[in-house]
Parts: C-alpha cells; sequence; structure tokens
C-alpha cells in the first residue's frame, strides 16, 4: 500500500505491506488530515520514523475475533464499543495506544501511559496511508449526521476539548486564544461552547473572519496589546516564542497559560513574571473522541471552512508542502 | 536612623529621617531576617531603590488615630486587628500594601494590587532599618509564646504557607522539594504538616539534617534522578536552572511544578515536555501570615535550626556578604 513515511530524514510516499492484523483492528483510511505535529516530524524535529499522521476517519477493514488481551477491560471503555466494531463501521480513533496493564490504562485513560504508542508520533505507523491498525479499544464509530470531511477534524477538535480538562473555564472565564491557525479556531470555538467570552487574536483577516462567523471577538496582536493583564485564561495556539510572551502578558495576576501547540526545543519564559503574578502554566495534549464528536454531531463547530484543501495521498509530498503556506488551513489526503 | 540602602548600584549602610505616621504605623524594627530577594536586589536585578528588607519582627511606635483611609474596610480584615495595635504591641507585618480601593484590596488582599507597593522591594523603604512604616492593616500581633527570633519568620513562613493556596497537597500527595536553603527548608517542614510524603532534595548534609531531624525524607541530586517522574508535585526553590530541569524530571505526567524563587531574567524550558506531559507550572510568591503565625506558635516547624548569625544592622554590608556564602543559611540583622 502507499504510505506518507519520513525516514532517514526524508519524506516519501513508499509502497509498503498492509498492516497486519494481530490482536488489533485495521482501518481503511478515508480521509486524513494534515496537522502541525506532521510538519514538525518532516523537519526531523520529533525523531519518529515511520508513516506520519494522526487525524483520520476510516472504515474498519478486519479486526481480530479474538477481544485483545489486557485492551477493554476498563470500565469506562465499555465493550459496547468494541461491538460496534465490525467490518464496514466508519470510525475515527484515540491515538495514543496504552500497554492495557498499567494503572492509567485500566482507569481507561492510556493519554499518558508511560509506554504508550502514539499513532504517527510514537513508535506507531500512523495515517498517511491506505491503511492503519489501532488497538480496537481506541476506535470510536462515526454517527451518520457526520461527513468524513467533517470526521476527520474529531482528533484536532479533542485537543481543543482537551483544555476543558485543565482549566476551569466558565460563562464568567475571560479567555484569549493566541493564534488564528487550525488549533486556534478550533480551541476558541470550542471554549466560546461554554458560555465564556472568547477573544481570538491572530494577524490574518481571513482566519479571523472564520471566528467571527460564529460570533466569537477577533482581535490583532496590536488590539490584544491593549488588555494586558485582562484575561483569566490565555491559550498559546500559534507554536511561536512571541504568542507565548503575548499569552503571559494578557494574564491577570494567578491567570492560567494554557501551552497547546508543542514547541521544538527549549523555550525561554519569564520565570519572575510567572512567581511574582502567580500565573499557572499549564500543558494540554490529547482529548477525549467522545466530546469532540458530540460537537461535531450537533453542528456546534464550524470545522468545514478550515479545509483549505484536499489532495490524493499519492501527492503527500506537495500536500506537505502547501500545508506549511502562509494562508493555508487543513490540507486533507484522500488514499 | 540608620538603614540599609540600595542606590546609585550601591548597597550602604545609611543615614535617613525616620518614617513619618502618615495614616500608615511606624514600627521600631526588633529583628530583620536577609532573604535572597535582598540579595538579588542588591545585585540589581531587581530594580528597587532604597532600603531593602521585607522580614521583620518589632514593636509598634506610633500609629495614626484616624482610620486609614480606605484600608480596613474588608470584611476579612477585621477592625479588630487595628484595634490591637497600640504603641508596644509586638507585631509582624505582611509585606503588600494595597491601593485599598481596587476590588483585590476590597476582598482583603491586596497580593496582587496592580498599584501595590512591596516592604523593601517595590515603591517603599524596607525593614533592614530602625523603623519602618506600614499601613496598620498589615500588621499582626505576635502570640507571647512566640519569640522574636522565631518571629522573624513569619514572612518566608507565610510564603512556604503559600504553595497551599496554589496546589492541592493531601496526605496522598508525593511531593519533592527541589534546594535544601532556607526557602526548601521551611517548604518541606509546612508541606510535610500536611501529611504528605515530601522528600527533600539537597547538596548539603548539614542542610539536608535539619529537615531529616523533623523526619522528613531527604535525598541527594543524584538520588532523586533515580525517581524520575515518580512525584505528584515537585517544588523548585533553589533558584537555579538545573533545580527546575530536576523538579520537570520528578514529576509524573500532570503533575504540578511549583515555582517559589524569583529567577532574575529568562528561564529556558522544555516547552515540549510540558505539553507532551500535560504538566503545569505554578507561580506562588507570598502567603498570608496568619496560618504561618499559627504554626510558629506550636512549634510545628524548626526555625531555630535556620539561623546561621546575628548581626548588627551598622554591619549590615558583612551580613549581606555572609549571607552569600556557601553554608550559611538566615543571617538576622538587629538595629
Amino acid at each position: 500500500m502507499k504510505a506518507l513515511r519520513y525516514e532517514n530524514q526524508k519524506l516519501s510516499v513508499s509502497d509498503v505491506p498492509e498492516p497486519h492484523v494481530d490482536g488489533e483492528a485495521v482501518v481503511r483510511v478515508t480521509l486524513s488530515g494534515i496537522c502541525n505535529t506532521d510538519l514538525e516530524i518532516a523537519r526531523g524535529y520529533a525523531g519518529f520514523e515511520g508513516t506520519i499522521g494522526h487525524e483520520f476517519v476510516g472504515v474498519i477493514e478486519r479486526v481480530s475475533e479474538a477481544r485483545p488481551s489486557g485492551r477493554a477491560g476498563s470500565p469506562s471503555e465499555p465493550s459496547l464499543t468494541v461491538g460496534l466494531l465490525i467490518p464496514g463501521q466508519r470510525v475515527v480513533g484515540e491515538i495514543n495506544a496504552g500497554c492495557g496493564r498499567c494503572d492509567l490504562c485500566r482507569a481507561g485513560d492510556s493519554r499518558h501511559c508511560a509506554t504508550r504508542t502514539v499513532l504517527g508520533i510514537v513508535g506507531r505507523d500512523g495515517a498517511h496511508a491506505e491503511f492503519l491498525k489501532l488497538p480496537a479499544v481506541n476506535l470510536l464509530p462515526v454517527p451518520d449526521e457526520i461527513s468524513d470531511e467533517r470526521a476527520v477534524f474529531t482528533e484536532p477538535l479533542a485537543a481543543a476539548c482537551g483544555i476543558l480538562e485543565r482549566a476551569k473555564i466558565t460563562g464568567e472565564t475571560s479567555v484569549a486564544i493566541i493564534g488564528d491557525g487550525k488549533l486556534g479556531l478550533l480551541c476558541a470555538q470550542v471554549l466560546a461552547t461554554t458560555g465564556a467570552p472568547v477573544v481570538l487574536v491572530g494577524k490574518h483577516e481571513g482566519k479571523l473572519q472564520i471566528a467571527a462567523r460564529r460570533g466569537i471577538e477577533t482581535m490583532t496582536v496590536a488590539e490584544a496589546q491593549l488588555r494586558t493583564k485582562k484575561f483569566d485564561v490565555a491559550v498559546e495556539a500559534s507554536g511561536s516564542r512571541t504568542g507565548f510572551t503575548l499569552a503571559l502578558d494578557l494574564l491577570r495576576p494567578r491567570g492560567a497559560l494554557v501551552l497547546k501547540s508543542t514547541f521544538h526545543g527549549a523555550t525561554e519564559m519569564d520565570a519572575a513574571r510567572i512567581v511574582v503574578d502567580e500565573i499557572s502554566v499549564v500543558g494540554s495534549r490529547c482529548g477525549r473522541f467522545a466530546p469532540a464528536l458530540e460537537l461535531l454531531k450537533t453542528g456546534a463547530v464550524d470545522v468545514e471552512s478550515l479545509i483549505s484543501e484536499e489532495l490524493r495521498l499519492t501527492a503527500g509530498l506537495r500536500a506537505m508542502e502547501r500545508a506549511t503556506e502562509a494562508g493555508v488551513l487543513k490540507v486533507l489526503l484522500r488514499p
């Protein structure tokens, strides 16, 4: 099968064997989405080699008869889910595959399992391919109301929902999101569903308008700089050092800075400012898929406007280049 | 009067006028303590000029008859406190003096008032002097059970107690404190009072023994490095970059790194690690004095062992030098 791979410091669309059923489920990928993490991996920053990609929607191709040993035994991951995983079922998949045996996995949350693999990121071939495999317990059926073009956003939307696990946000919480890229636009929309007054700060008029159409207040960086120390929560979704500094500047004392983008390498921070104003810098990575699917099902979030382009998997190299270009949001790949 | 001052990039013991009563209380200082923040100020890092020092115990010298306008009106700072402030009363004082009018001050907590002054740190002459002044609402009577030599630790002990306002610590929380200096030793003892299993990590056998005598587990940096990702909370109290890195290494996923020391300048942090392991980096500065006085009153914390030396205020320059020397903990000044 074809797969978009990063190997020997080089990105290529290669022919590789299809994955075997070996206690996991094999999914035929319908659509996959290019994430900034993919771009980082292709720059060699993440130390990953193999098939990249972790955002996908697909159809169950094969699933082993036997219940995968030690995986689906947690009370919060009911066997109901596994029961629905018959060939032909449309699915999305949580990307962290845990050991199934540690306390975290047994509690139904393998996102921090110490020996986890992560689809297309850590020790596991990813989604920019004709087929992928994941533990059956990771897969969730996609409701009929959600098109493939929307369902492929489940993973990044879940990541945005993950902020709500890490910071208390209510209708009273003033929130600034820094960065009007894909991630910032999803975070702004998700956090606005709480009723919180959300402001999206960015540099690109066209991107800001996507949020503005959803009733979210938007502003330029210069405008934001007039509102320093006014926000309870600031979400850094730009991936830039200046974004981090701006987020810190916008926070009131005892505010929370949610770090959402994985900067590569070390970042300078003004530790004295964090101590004096008693700021919390809160890392946030993956979220659960169920709330994201609910948002997609009810249409509470506009993801279609984030699609810039769809290319064939065989044009994967061009797609990766397009994804780095200014003004481009989500680039999708169709095998 | 004599005062230890930092002016024109120079530290000196100078003669300055005694403070006037102008709606605030004048305190005759009995003892003051040298804090690492004083050393930072004397290196020019904090941008402060004037009399340094913010840890003290003293005796009310004069207090204005009129209730200070707009200050003591908060429900949580009862006039009872003000009532006890008659000349001769032994007192300690919270160091942040707020505007008295903003929402924070009116709620009884001026620690984050945007226009606050801070004793010996921001816009207000400090405690290494024969007299100081503070708003009456900042002063707390010292119970008879607490000697001057113990009471002078109220401010740094309150700062250690402040951690409990910023991180949830119970009998189940595994805590590592990085740094066996004055601050680390106070933090370790305060957090141990919660019943939490606390480990103090340091490089100085003599200092570690102060904690060990209180039943606190201690370890070297090398020993700590064998327990990476094992702690729920790590408190950075060393003020060094390597301390910050070690604290991060010791935390389990979703752990909290409490930043307690004010680093000067920018500090590098591994933002990717914070995001991937979803760490919270939590700044902590000043605490309330009441819990600290309670700990001193009940003898729950050993502070006497932290006193290295007591010098006269006139020997302030030598005292500041001593405070920088290896193995030296708290240096006290007596006017």
